[in-house]
């Protein structure tokens, strides 16, 4: 990490050293606006910026996400959540509050392509990715050059289907050892072991190279050129236990036209996989997304 | 007006009638939120959509709007502004509630060139341009066809500069007779009197065809050729006494090129404009626009 | 239709009374340009644009789209076609010519939502779509008023699986009695039989409410919201005898987010619709596209 | 330079070594595409792509690019081109023919601000910008790090509007030293003298972070806000001697809104002055461009 960064992140976390996110989720019933917005006046929070969505008005389920700043917040933290626990109950009340200046922990997988982790270097070091790459961990070494002279540890892990279990052991003490809050699959080509999605619930995102539910599986651009589509895309989303099949984050396509080859739809679906996966990874950090069943709420 | 549209307008005011809309500004302090949300709490209302902003955390300008649902609503509604005075007076709130169901009536103003106006009838058509299109004024007899096969009543009041305040005059008749809440002006190429703007504040919408501030005044298109722009655009915004200087509600741009002259660039703008107006005067009818000072704040 | 669209076609015709276009498919092979080129050069004719595409640069096909302006185009024509045979034959060409201020004639098939059938009519209304809409076929009554008040007739077919072949032998003979060049499904929701298909092979296209291949066939909304994804498509291609599966001409999409429900959903993808069958049908009418196996080249 | 970019180079150099561009600039009159297809033909060159545009059908200036590819390609470059003259005589044609393996090489000028200098150096490590990124000239020791890290050489010449002319007498030196073919202005924020400009006529390419016309000159940004824009663009253009005047080559805007204050503007900002910059490099190194008085022909 270069020094023009480093200042660009001390200074995002003095800004902030008083901001707080509320992320609430419980069933729908009358006065829950005026309850918590009674609560934070009370402690003299003021909200800065406030969300909410009800999934059905009759009888449903209700998300809000509030942004809000309290003078002493670190020092008021522990007062702030105790004393709201009565009207979480209440409630019943699924919630938690972030602190903005406590960055998160992140650790990068990657396979042999780069163009991804590329783009997350790129934006952390240019202060827009406010996060701390804690460690990449790739199959194949064609990375560890990028990463490592910026002074990101490079951890070098092979795998293949039949080590699955020992390897996904050596990530697992690697994230621990790390105190990982988010694993970004960057473009990372091997399937993860259900036991191992279930210790990162809503916490691992993956990038895929088409527009789900188009092309789920192996070797989307060629099937996007096969069949000849004008678009192509790229999804971010939750890893489940269903490929290809967890809460989708965010999706962008950019068009193609008959001169385009594979090689070519390729390298147009780079770049949106690039930024696609990139605002996905900053959303959540920035404790935007909820999610609610098979669906993401992004405030 | 046909049976297909007139159908869709019903359903949408049945589904409605007890939808409202609450627009505050006010300056920020705290407890605006909590106080107001306690209100609408107190009587029945269950809010279904809110937004807020506030200009400057400190010291600054508060907006709000809440979108509610209230059983009975036509019946209280006199009741739930009445009882709102205190805390608007305590909190020096400049507010309004507009009830979904009332349907407001528009003006719509065209010169030769009609693709604005026909954008506004086929949305309007479609049901999905909620609102009473009461009367199409115009300076040219060019439109009458397609306005009265509609069976909309059409005014033909040739206008020039030197006859402008017998022209206004007319115009504010008609718009008296017809209880116009919103004026549109739809590619109308006579420039309206401060007296006029006046009567109507913050209720006349105007496109301008170009991406304001590029391009102020007259033949944008042409000089967009000159200068060589790779974009086109185009602007609405409500009408003040600086020539389209007014508080922007909505743009957007096209990608043009070296093959498009400047007959390429109009077509390209015009379809822009329909787009860009409808876009604005669909904000405008959902109240989602609070004017403050040269801006707008679109919720 | 009003005077001010047949205006509109009146110039659009004088203007291009001298203009052609000229579209090719061969076997790729050195020359063909130079002595395609040198043809219409001995010819007078002037190039205007010229596009060229290879499948692949070694072995594979080429495709060729001239716009040409030629003195006293219509009365050479016969010349400049027959004179071409030899060069057509040297090079094994697939090739035609045709005369821009020729206008094709349409079929509008819609069922019950009008959407698509009214932006076309807006689009030819306002003189953006250079064709002669011949005559509307539905299997409902709902557009009957908005088409005939332009003065096309409007033939109700009542369709069902059942009565499918009798429902197509009509169709047919209003198909033949109108000289109709072009089929556009304007969200028909009927399936047609692959005798009725392959007698007007990529001259019918069709619009589906999806961005395919994701979600074919049927409630593709009700689809996308289940799934949760971000952004919604509409899609046009010419109809082959494989459901949902023909070359496709146009592909856009939309955003949505978690507050669009179906109904949501689906105003959001009308929207889109609209625009991507008006683009494809467009591109037809200008002779932009080549069907090449089960892809489309626009040029 | 890490050995992945290398790779992907000498890749690109390797399949490219029999390809080239052929750009035309002459007097439009009839049988130029003919003549100069036959000659290519008759060298064994085949037409891969081809493009060309006509300003003005009638008397106008016509001006084609021809990708084409010939075995030996280096071998034959100085046949091809001798054997050219008498044609280019003929047509008074204003012509070159690029070698693609020939990469160019470029040097960037940038100031306090890096992520226009980040985005190409970005796109030179993914192998997305095919050139040789020579050095990098600042008046600020900002980006030292990020660029010499990569292998690049970078220069620090502190410049002021008292020093121009002897920091451009060492800033021309340098760019002699390298053999300079195109200066990037990656937001490099002095003004360059006349002189120094015509030594590089049309290899200048520089961002201006606005949607010109729209806010010529200083902080663009803060006028944009105050204005209340609902979009922010960037314009990439060549420089000429008047100030963001020269012939522009690549737009794109953005969205905002109310909740955005200056400090959010130019963040969104940033972004599209790094991809529009880097796309208008990449047309530039692809030989895309062509300048006609003050317009860029993009083909």
């Amino acid at each position: 990490m270069n020094s023009y960064s480093e200042g660009k992140i001390k200074a995002y976390q003095d800004k902030n050293e008083n901001r707080a996110r509320f992320l609430i989720k419980c069933p729908d019933q009358p006065g829950i606006v005026a309850a918590v917005s009674k609560y934070l006046y009370d402690h003299e929070a003021n909200i800065v910026a406030s969300d909410q969505y009800t999934v059905d008005p009759e009888g449903g389920e209700f998300f809000m996400r509030i942004e809000f700043e309290c003078p002493d917040l670190l020092v008021r933290a522990e007062m702030l959540e105790e004393g709201f626990l009565p009207l979480a109950e209440k409630f019943q009340m699924n919630w938690k509050i972030m602190y903005v200046s406590e960055l998160k922990n992140i650790a990068i997988f990657v396979s042999k392509e780069p163009h991804c982790l590329l783009e997350l270097l790129w934006e952390w070091q240019s202060g827009d990715l406010m996060a701390n790459i804690a460690l990449v961990i790739s199959n194949h070494e064609t990375a560890r050059e990028m990463v490592e002279s910026l002074g990101i540890p490079f951890y070098y892990i092979p795998a293949n289907k039949e080590i699955r279990i020992q390897v996904e052991q050596q990530q697992k003490e690697l994230l621990g050892q790390y105190d990982v809050d988010l694993i970004v699959l960057a473009r990372y080509m091997q399937i993860l072991t259900n036991d191992f999605v279930k210790g990162y619930e809503n916490r691992i995102i993956n990038i895929h190279h088409s527009f789900l539910p188009a092309f789920i599986g192996a070797k989307p651009y060629e099937r996007a050129y096969q069949r000849g589509v004008k678009m192509i895309g790229a999804t971010s989303h939750y890893v489940t236990s269903d490929l290809d099949e967890g809460p989708i984050i965010e999706q962008n396509i950019g068009r193609v036209d008959h001169r385009d080859n594979e090689e070519g739809m390729k390298k147009i679906g780079q770049s949106i996989e690039r930024s696609v996966l990139a605002r996905a990874v900053k959303w959540h950090l920035d404790d935007r997304i909820i999610v609610h069943r098979n669906k993401t709420i992004v405030f």
